[in-house]
């Protein structure tokens, strides 16, 4: 069935081992998720790799078998590899022993939905990045928003951090004019994070729709937009340090709001 | 006044290279601090390092001139050196002008005061655990009890994830028999994060003493933990994620718990 490749010099495996860089995956689109488990969990999710490379140890696990014979059924080019070439594709020491390349897929703005989303302007650390979408698949929030300059959330890095929701949370992309249509049109509240804010009384109910924009890591949000922010909100702080991780900040916010909207939909 | 060393193999530059790795961090009981505003932190905390490197063109600061004056009235052997050795210390390319080798201090665990203290079983990755001594810092909390085997929180990654937090946060090591030990002492709640637990409901009061116990980013808290914690807490959670990252659920607890508190003594 699977299609055996023992080459590093083969194109396919030279096209994989390139997804690491920005201009490997912007040539072709697809992005890098590894092992069995990411595989099973976007199949779950209806999504397929455009390739599938698998370890010959794994292939003689039935429960592997499957996946692949699936991924071959749903379209993707599945191919035999050594644990080697593996390494090799994943830069790292034992490696995973499924590889998947997928398509790169950035949701049209209108189509996010939901109570919370999230908008991260000029985000720059990929693991900040992944994590924020993982936080974000948790609360059942709608998507993430990346607004002006933004690292690739399907770098490896990204991808590696976000454990899967990489296939779950919508992401798109958007100019900070388009934002601010965007939440007009939704009727939602613009709620940025700012150290100029203030914090919102425990008590006080959240607006019923959010769009919670967080700044970068090193500047936080540039004044232009906090000015045409809804509410300015600041997350109490009492120690030494002034500030918190951006991912940290964005979990702290959203389960913030999403409890003042009753913890609804919780399971 | 300062000391010029330009020889990568000068002993000196070899245990600072040293310190990338624990057998290095072991033998000497030192860590690598990087940057001028780090040290300048640490410094008004009065902490200082036992080595301060710093490049040629940073000592023509007078800021920086000042540090490092300050640096050696209070014990500290200065040194200069060129920007190709820091990136060779650093280990990174557009390394910090200033380094610092500083003592490690585990906090003896009953000198460790505060309505919330930190323990984190076994935790695994070093940027999840500098994370948690940010925000253990941002909320004002008692610092962080590491139980059983965890990874080392003066590696590079660790203490660059903290952002000087390394400095602010006492950092202390228990069994969980002495955990159990501190918190009875303490009169305080051992409160575990949990998918066993239930979640506590938004407008019940936190206990006034509360330790709170997060398992690793593997898998979570051994049963025989849990069954020794007063609260089982979980997380709500509404997507198809079923976990939150560690730093991040660490986080969510800290703020939840604390917003329980009143936000006792927020700024």
């Amino acid at each position: 069935m699977a299609h055996k490749i023992t080459s590093s010099a083969n194109p396919l495996i030279k096209t994989l081992k390139g997804l690491h860089a920005k201009k490997g995956r912007a040539e072709t689109g697809l992005f890098l998720a590894e092992g069995a488990r990411l595989a099973r969990e976007a199949a779950d999710l209806g999504v397929w790799p455009d390739v599938m490379a698998i370890s010959e140890a794994a292939l003689e696990r039935e429960q592997v078998r499957a996946l692949a014979r699936a991924a071959e059924q749903n379209g993707a080019r599945v191919i035999e590899t050594s644990e080697t070439l593996l390494g090799q594709i994943a830069k790292r020491d034992n490696p995973q022993t499924v590889v998947g390349a997928y398509r790169q897929r950035i949701a049209p703005l209108d189509t996010l939905k939901g109570e919370l989303i999230v908008a991260l302007e000029g985000v720059r650390d990929p693991g900040n990045l992944g994590t924020i979408l993982r936080t974000v698949d948790s609360v059942g929030a709608g998507g993430v928003i990346l607004v002006g300059q933004s690292c690739d959330p399907f770098s490896v890095e990204a991808v590696r951090a976000s454990m899967g929701s990489i296939f779950a949370a919508p992401i798109a992309r958007a100019s900070f004019d388009e934002l601010l249509a965007f939440k007009q049109e939704r009727g939602a509240s613009l709620i940025g994070a700012s150290l100029k804010g203030a914090v919102i009384p425990p008590d006080a109910p959240a607006p019923s729709r959010v769009v919670l924009l967080m700044g970068n890591e090193q500047s936080g949000l540039p004044p232009e937009m906090e000015a045409r922010c809804d509410i300015l909100a600041r997350i109490p702080m009492r120690g030494r340090a002034d500030s918190l991780n951006l991912a940290t900040a964005t979990a702290v916010m959203l389960y913030d709001l999403w409890r003042r909207q009753g913890y609804d939909g919780a399971r």
